[in-house]
């Protein structure tokens, strides 16, 4: 019953009708992804993730990763189980061949993404984090860098992090203190960061740490900020290890919840200062990290869908099994999975995963054509959505993720509070992806303001007329999907014309926008099952409930919630801190 | 930071201007009961909860209660508090003078246990229990049980538990199959009892088990259950504590949260049999316990909008002190409160925990109407409208408590999610509220079942009928009111006529009608705080603020509701096991 079991169908059919699979196998250099080889590939990520990282995620809750004579023991079989990852090439699905990666699409190192958090969130941070570390040196390594770093941390032999928080700088990064001082051709490094994510292990040989600093003369602020790689372990010229350098866990945080997952202080430079090496130019390390923050918040939108997959799949099981009062047509004992009010539940868990993964999924595919498209228009588009979608996924993805492990916390009644069950850990776990690689706050900001009123609109009117192209082609009427499109459009053209109203009503404009496209997503979906499922009857059934359950009682709060905006408006703006 | 002040201003508004407390000091018995006296009682208990529950709360979660040796042992400063707590007299509070108690009204009592349950959840379970076995020993017990047990109950020197749910049979509880055989004037116990909150602690000199079991030739179902009393320490003649019953707590559950609190599995009869006392006649036992469970629910209910308030104040202290970013007017660095998303999430937690206020407390000044009104129709009007919105205080007030509590980690950003700031641990504690004492599901089963569809509507019509009076008679518009209470109409003749839509939509029904008779009630209060709270500017700001983020943000979702139960009608009820 706690076990884990990838949803391989669901993935392969949201793959390919939701999120345009062969678009992206059309792709140059994508050629060769056939779809057999995506199912091969999910059903052995599968494998992996219910043979191997699923039976570690509540023992290593129980245990947790601790700090003990300096370093940091994760609990017991992840190294193994590390090992048994890294070995079957997982660290490096879309990373580029001459690196050693398998130069997978993004499309399907999501999907797999996915299973890994399932499986065992707390060890998928790890590999997640490398991920962020890989690209923020492919895109603006040196040389030198790429050739010292990448080859390991793409295997995974060398782990990566990302030191940006400090204790005064969270949200804003403009208070990041810590000092970089130039010391011959590097840079020495000292200060503190805070809430770092395997900043120490025992998995890995080395840990690769991309830390942001500011120079003796770096200007105050957002723009004299430096990005700098700063490992464990120093390399020496012929590739081996050689000493430590200057850097430590200096404890650990006590969590609500992946607890198996070590959150470090890091304290650098408590003597000669670690040593450092800039990353790109000075002052254009919070650029850099921009262009890596994209990827890694639709990773973390991914943790909130794979956290309730897991969530739904362990409700499920418990509510088929546990006997509780008579169903309706019945004299005996009846499963709860027959009582109407838990059949809810489990459908409202079931169909806002669907949601939230088509969504994710959907960017994810559209993150391929971005980076590889032959047409430049069609990559502006793409690109223009990823931006635009980016912080939807986190966000919407996340808060679902949070839903959904909570109803399944519900299922399991009093069983759900009791930790041996394994609801509640799910439940702990989904809260930090509302909050770490910035808040859902930050992200409906970055929607409401960045990229939306910043253009005009334009994106989303781009998206807008985008879906209404998809709506007009489909046999049948979705009168609610229609009105959703509607309110979308409404209250982007009034975000555009209030933009005092935008910051107070981001929240909901940005769930408001989740919804809606999630659900033209299930819809597409939905017109597809009708025809190509037809073979497979239990799945078609399924799907057509979830999509019903997201028409009927999804979609109807986007009109609801483009008034309460435009009646709200600057109400809560106005109010002062005395009044909240 | 961590500290909890009882907001006593706001208690009192809610009590004069929402709950008619002047209509309950009218009743009889309680002309003595004046608006000083009220005040001085609330700012009394507050000083007990800031000065001795609140600094155990976080420490009890730490320690947690432990088993050892055969008895439970709770955290390090329980035993004091509990010994200051009943030296107060606090336990007695509604309880009749003849037993040693206050004789205070519900609706006082109740602001009080708001208190117990902000300073410290796991502590105020233990009274709460108490309270549960005295109403039931007053309602159905022998005058040999009651002189018995009462006196010590009563004052708190002795404390009560509820022995209902067994592996097989929580929610249903027709599965119960502890068993009572008669032993000469009493009963033999013996079977398992599980969840059984301070099931073994060692604050009170003896500890009296209200036990549902079975006696040999009993019914099957729901008709062959009796109610005993099963104390710890058997009673002699003389009232002097005797020999240990055969009884024991044989493990502890492992939580999510209220880990002060123990939640113990009992063996009742390993050896002999543990002796138990009828109370009331053979075979009525679970009706005895639903004339509790009425005000059990309420007090469960009281936790939802207790775990608020703290949740609440914790996460505006830390706003109001933490320093991100930039307030729009100004250059410096601003506390996060100047930020409007914060303000939207402070707000809302604020205006949410005093909606579900207001309704927890009506309800109890209903209750003391319903007990002690002289006209008899009062008298029935008023319980009618107890019995109908007991499951909506019980579980949209604890929903509202998770929600709450939920924000105020989201306020707390990356801190949020360490534990020793706080607000994990109110989510953690507020998570079981909406489980225990009836799940909220089989709340809402009930209102859209037992109260609303079994009496054709009688009852809710009613109270529309009461609220559309007041709204009649205020000088202002309420046009998002009047929409709700007119969905909630609507929704009620739906559900009427089309019963087999009840079950699968008596989530959302629960929701529509917590909203707006919250609503209503907010509007009342907002109503008299123009006239009568102008002396205070700040409160009244606070106020209108709260009233207008209900009216904007809240009760649209009401007519929302309607029509989506409308248009789901039979769609999950008549999904199969399946599908979901």
């Amino acid at each position: 019953m706690s076990g884990y079991h990838a949803p391989v169908e669901e993935m392969m059919f949201t793959a390919a009708h939701v999120a345009d699979l062969g678009s992206v196998q059309s792709l140059p250099g994508y050629e060769d992804v056939s779809t057999d080889l995506v199912q091969q590939i999910l059903d052995e990520a599968g494998k992996l993730g219910s043979d191997i990282l699923a039976p570690l995620n509540a023992s290593g809750d129980r245990e947790g990763s601790v700090l003990e004579n300096g370093t940091v023991r994760t609990p017991a079989g992840f190294i193994e189980a590390y090992q048994s990852f890294i070995e079957g090439g997982w660290n490096g699905m879309p990373f580029p061949e001459d690196v050693g990666g398998q130069d997978l699409p993004w499309l399907v190192a999501t999907a797999a993404s996915e299973i890994w958090h399932s499986a065992n969130m707390s060890f998928g941070l790890c590999p997640m984090l490398t991920g962020s570390a890989i690209e923020l040196l492919l895109s603006h390594g040196s040389d030198d860098l790429k050739a010292t770093y990448l080859p390991n941390l793409v295997a995974g032999t060398w782990t990566g992090t990302m030191n940006l928080t400090e204790p005064q700088a969270g949200s804003d990064l403009s208070q990041v203190r810590a000092k970089a001082t130039p010391d011959g051709d590097d840079y020495r490094i000292s200060g503190q960061k805070i809430f770092i994510t395997y900043g120490d292990h025992d998995m890995a040989e080395n840990i690769v740490h991309m830390v942001l600093a500011r120079t003796p003369d770096a200007p105050p602020g957002v723009k004299g900020i430096s990005l700098f790689v700063v490992p464990k372990f120093l390399v020496n010229a012929d590739g081996t290890l050689g000493d430590r350098n200057d850097l430590r866990a200096g404890s650990l945080e006590h969590k609500l919840g992946i607890n198996a997952s070590p959150t470090a202080v890091m304290l650098f430079g408590e003597n000669d200062g670690a040593v450092g090496y800039l990353v790109g130019e000075e002052n254009r390390g919070l650029e850099y990290m921009f262009t890596m923050m994209n990827n890694a918040r639709l990773a973390v939108g991914l943790e909130g869908v794979a956290i309730a997959e897991r969530a739904y799949q362990r409700a499920r099981a418990y509510a088929a099994e546990r006997l509780q009062g008579r169903a309706e047509d019945s004299k005996g004992p009846a499963a709860i999975i027959e009582h109407a009010d838990v059949k809810r539940m489990l459908l409202a868990m079931r169909s806002q995963t669907e949601a939230a993964r088509s969504l994710a999924y959907w960017v994810a595919g559209q993150l391929d054509a971005a980076k590889r498209h032959p047409n430049a228009d069609a990559r502006a588009e793409a690109q223009s959505f990823v931006d635009l979608l980016t912080p939807v996924v986190k966000a919407w993805c996340t808060d679902t993720g949070v839903a959904v492990a909570d109803l399944g916390v519900q299922v399991h009644g009093g069983m759900g509070y009791v930790e041996e069950t394994g609801a509640a850990q799910h439940l702990r776990d989904a809260r930090i992806a509302p909050i770490y690689e910035g808040t859902n706050g930050i992200q409906a900001l970055d929607l409401a303001g960045r990229k939306v009123v910043r253009d005009g609109g334009a994106a989303m009117m781009a998206l807008i007329s985008r879906m209404r192209a998809s709506i007009s082609e489909m046999p049948t009427t979705h009168a609610k999907l229609n009105a959703a499109v509607d309110a979308l459009e409404a209250t982007t053209a009034y975000l555009v014309e209030s933009p005092g109203a935008a910051a107070a009503n981001a929240v909901p404009y940005l769930r408001l926008t989740g919804i809606t496209v999630a659900g033209w997503l299930m819809v597409r979906g939905y017109e597809s099952a009708k025809i190509s499922q037809a073979d497979n009857p239990a799945f078609s059934a399924r799907k057509i409930a979830s999509v019903r359950y997201v028409a009927r009682f999804l979609l109807p709060e986007v009109p609801m919630l483009a008034s309460v905006i435009k009646d709200a408006g600057t109400m809560i703006a106005d109010c002062s801190a005395d009044d909240v």
